[in-house]
C-alpha cells in the first residue's frame, strides 16, 4: 500500500480522480454505454497502465471503501422485496438458474480448461453470477419496456441474484483469508451471513425509525443524513466483524431503510412496547424517500472513486495481450458469461422472443462483479491476467445487452410484446 | 499524528463522530444553540479529555479538511458582493472597526496583560476578528428582522470581515510556518493572496462556466456534482501553492459560483472568444441554485467532522482551569471580545438601539473564529491553555448574541426598529 498523501496531493488526486471520472463517464454516457465503463477508463488512464499519476494511498482507499458501501447501501433501497413476492416463481426458477450456470461455465472453464487453482476458479465463477439490477432497470426504462411482463420477472430475479452473489462473495472471502473451504466454514459462514441477512435489516429497520423520528422532531435534514450514514458504516463494521464482508452492511441497511421494506408484527402478538415496535417497523415510505434524496449526492460522489481506484489497481500494462493464454482466457470467459445467464431465460415456457429478452436482460454484471474482481486481487487470488480477463468480461457482458435489446425488440417490433 | 486505521476501524470511528456530532447538534439546536457548539462537544466527548476514542488520523484529518473546505466554499456561494455596495459605506466602516477593534484589544491583551508571544498574540487577534456570516443570518431571520436596514449593514460588514479575516490567517499561516513578520514578507503574502483572490474567482467562473454547459448538454446532475467538487479541491491545492491557505481556494471557488457572481466585459471591448467568454462570465442563478443543491448534504456531512476533530484535538483535561491565570485569559478574551464587536455598532451615527443591535450582531465568531484557533493549534502557536481560552471564547461570544437580541428587540418592541 502506497504512504499517506500530504493534504495538498490527496486534493489535487481527488481532483484529477473527479475530473477524469466525470469526464469520461460523461463521454460513455454520450455514445450509449453505462458510465461506469468511463470511470474504469478514468482509473485506467491515470493509474501504472497510462500516466501513473494515482497510487491507491490509504485515504483514497478509504474513500473507495465508503464509496462500495453507500453504492450497495443504494442497490438495497432499490431492492423491492414484494417486487420478488409478485413475479414468484419465474423469478426464482431464473435467478437460480442465472446463478447456477455462470459459477458452473465460470468455476468449470477456469478450473479444468485453463487450469486455474480451486480459490481463483472460485471467484471467477463468482464474478460471472452478479446481475446488476441497476443496469438491468435502465435498459428496460431505455427501451420503453418497463412495464413488460418479462421485465417483471428478470426485476425479481435481478433482486435475488444480487443476495446470492453477495453470500457468495462472503463465503469466497472468508474461503480467501483462511484459505479453505470446509462444509463446517462454509455452514458457518452462510449461517452467520443469514443471521446478518435476517437480523440486520430488523435492526437497521428500528434504527431507521429512530432516526426517522429524531429527523422529524427537530426538522433537520442534514441531522437525517449524517445519522444514516453513521448507521451504514455502523453495520458495515459489524458485518465485517461478522466475517461478512463490509458491503453487506451496507446493503442490508439499505434493504431496511428502502420504500417497500416493512416488518408486520402479527396482531395477536404481544410484545412489551407493542405499539412503539409496530410503529418502529411500519413502511415509511417518506422517510424512504428522504433518506434517497440526501444519499444520492454521497452515491454520485463516491461511488465513482471505487470505480476509479479498481482502474488504478489494474495495471494493463504487464498483461500480455498477445499471450495465446490472455486471449484465450478472455474469450472463454466471455462465451461462458454469455451462455450462462442467456441459457437462465429459457427455463420459463415463454415465446421464444421473451425468453431471449430475459436471458439478455439477466447479462449485466456491473459493479458487483467488479466487487468480486477487486476483492479477488485485493487477496492475491487473481493474478493481472485474470484480473484484467474478468474486467474486460465484466466490462463486454455490461456494454453488449443494451445494445442486443434494442435489436431484439426492433426485429420484434411487428408483433407487439407483452403488455405495455 | 495517529497511525492509519483498519477500514474496520475508521467505519467505526466515523460512525462514532457522525452519531455524536448528529446527536449533540440536535440537542444544541433544541436549546437554541448554535449546532456547532454541539459539534464541538461530540469532539470533546470522543477524543482525549472524555472518553479518548477517536484520534485524529490521517484519513479522519483528511475528511475533517475536505469539510472545512466545503464549508467555506458554502460561505462563499453565500457571500454576497452586490449587498456590499448597496449598503455601502456603513458597512465598511462597520467591517473595519469590527476588524481592528477586535483585533488590536486581542493582541494588546495576549501580549501586554498575559505576555504571550508575539505569534502567539496575533493569533489571539486574529481569532477574535472574524464575523460568522452563517450565525449572523440566522439570528436576524430567527427574530424576523432580515430585511431591516441593521441587518444589511451587518451583513455588508460580516462579507467584507470574511474576507479581512481570510487574508489576516493567510498571513498569519505564513508567519506561523517562517516564524517572522518582514514588512516584505507580509507584501509578498498581501499580493500572493490578492492576486489568487481576484484572479481565482474569475478562473473559477471560467470553470463554473464549463461545468455549467457539460453538465447541461449531459443532463447529469452527478457531472454537476463531481466536477464542481473537483474544481473546489483543486482551487484549494492551488492556493496552498501560492502560499495561502487550503480553505481560501474553497472560498474563492465558492464566491465565483455565487448567484450574484458575474463578470462584465465593457461592450466596446473586443476579445479574442469574445462572446463565449461573455457568457461564461455572465450570473447563472440556475446553475449556482443547482450547485448549492447538490453540495449541501456534502457540507452537512463532511463540515461536522472538522468541528468534532477541533473538539479531539483539545485535551481540556490538561488545561488547569482553576490556575488563575488561565480563569483570567478567559475572562479578559471575552470581554475584549464582546467590547471590540459591540463597539463597531458605534461608529455609525445611528439611533442608539441600531447601534447596540449592530454590535451585538457583529459579536458571533463561529467557524472562521475556530479554524483560527486550529490553524494556530497545529501549528504549535497556541498551547491547551490559550487554545482552551479562546475556543471558549468563541463559543461565548457565539452563543451570546442571539439571547441578546432577543432581549434587546422585546425592550424595544414599542418603539418600532427600523423598515420590515
Amino acid at each position: 500500500m502506497a504512504p499517506p498523501l500530504s493534504i495538498e496531493a490527496l486534493f489535487l488526486t481527488l481532483a484529477a480522480v473527479w475530473l477524469a471520472a466525470g469526464l469520461l463517464g460523461a463521454l460513455a454516457a454520450r455514445l450509449g454505454i453505462p458510465a461506469v465503463i468511463g470511470e474504469l477508463a478514468a482509473g485506467i488512464l491515470l493509474g501504472p497502465t497510462l500516466l501513473g499519476w494515482v497510487t491507491p494511498a490509504p485515504t483514497l482507499t478509504a474513500l473507495a471503501e465508503i464509496g462500495v458501501v453507500l453504492l450497495l447501501f443504494e442497490v438495497g433501497m432499490d431492492t423491492d422485496l414484494s417486487r420478488l413476492r409478485r413475479s414468484g416463481a419465474q423469478s426464482v426458477a431464473v435467478a437460480l438458474a442465472g446463478f447456477v450456470l455462470p459459477f458452473a461455465l465460470g468455476f468449470v472453464g477456469a478450473y479444468w480448461l485453463f487450469d486455474l487453482s480451486l480459490a481463483t476458479s472460485l471467484f471467477v465463477g463468482g464474478a460471472l453470477t452478479a446481475t446488476s439490477i441497476g443496469i438491468t432497470v435502465r435498459v428496460f426504462k431505455d427501451l420503453g419496456r418497463d412495464g413488460s411482463p418479462e421485465a417483471q420477472v428478470v426485476l425479481g430475479a435481478a433482486v435475488l441474484d444480487d443476495v446470492l452473489g453477495v453470500i457468495t462473495l462472503a463465503v469466497l472471502a472468508q474461503f480467501a483469508s483462511t484459505g479453505q473451504l470446509s462444509a463446517a466454514g462454509v455452514g458457518r459462514i452462510v449461517f452467520f451471513v443469514l443471521a446478518f441477512v435476517l437480523l440486520a435489516p430488523l435492526a437497521a429497520k428500528l434504527a431507521a425509525g429512530l432516526i426517522s423520528g429524531l429527523a422529524r422532531r427537530h426538522e433537520a435534514p442534514a441531522l437525517l443524513l449524517i445519522l444514516v450514514v453513521s448507521a451504514v458504516l455502523a453495520f458495515s463494521a459489524l458485518a465485517h466483524a461478522m466475517g461478512a464482508p463490509v458491503i453487506l452492511g451496507g446493503f442490508a441497511a439499505g434493504l431496511a431503510l428502502g420504500r417497500g421494506f416493512r416488518i408486520d408484527i402479527p396482531p395477536g402478538l404481544r410484545l412489551p412496547f407493542g405499539a412503539t415496535l409496530r410503529r418502529l417497523l411500519a413502511a415509511d415510505p417518506g422517510f424512504s424517500q428522504a433518506v434517497e434524496t440526501h444519499t444520492r449526492p454521497l452515491v454520485h460522489l463516491f461511488a465513482p472513486v471505487f470505480f476509479v481506484l479498481v482502474g488504478v489497481s489494474l495495471d494493463l500494462r504487464s498483461v500480455a495481450w498477445t499471450d495465446p493464454k490472455v486471449a484465450s482466457l478472455l474469450a472463454t470467459l466471455v462465451v461462458l458469461a454469455l451462455a450462462g445467464k442467456w441459457a437462465s431465460g429459457f427455463v420459463l415456457r415463454l415465446p421464444r422472443r421473451q425468453q431471449h429478452a430475459i436471458g439478455l436482460a439477466m447479462v449485466p454484471r456491473g459493479e458487483v462483479g467488479l466487487i468480486f474482481v477487486q476483492l479477488g486481487a485485493t487477496q492475491g487470488l487473481l493474478d493481472t491476467t485474470v484480473s484484467a480477463a474478468l474486467l474486460a468480461t465484466v466490462a463486454i457482458t455490461t456494454l453488449l445487452p443494451p445494445f442486443a435489446l434494442q435489436v431484439l425488440y426492433r426485429l420484434k417490433a411487428p408483433r407487439a410484446m407483452g403488455a405495455e
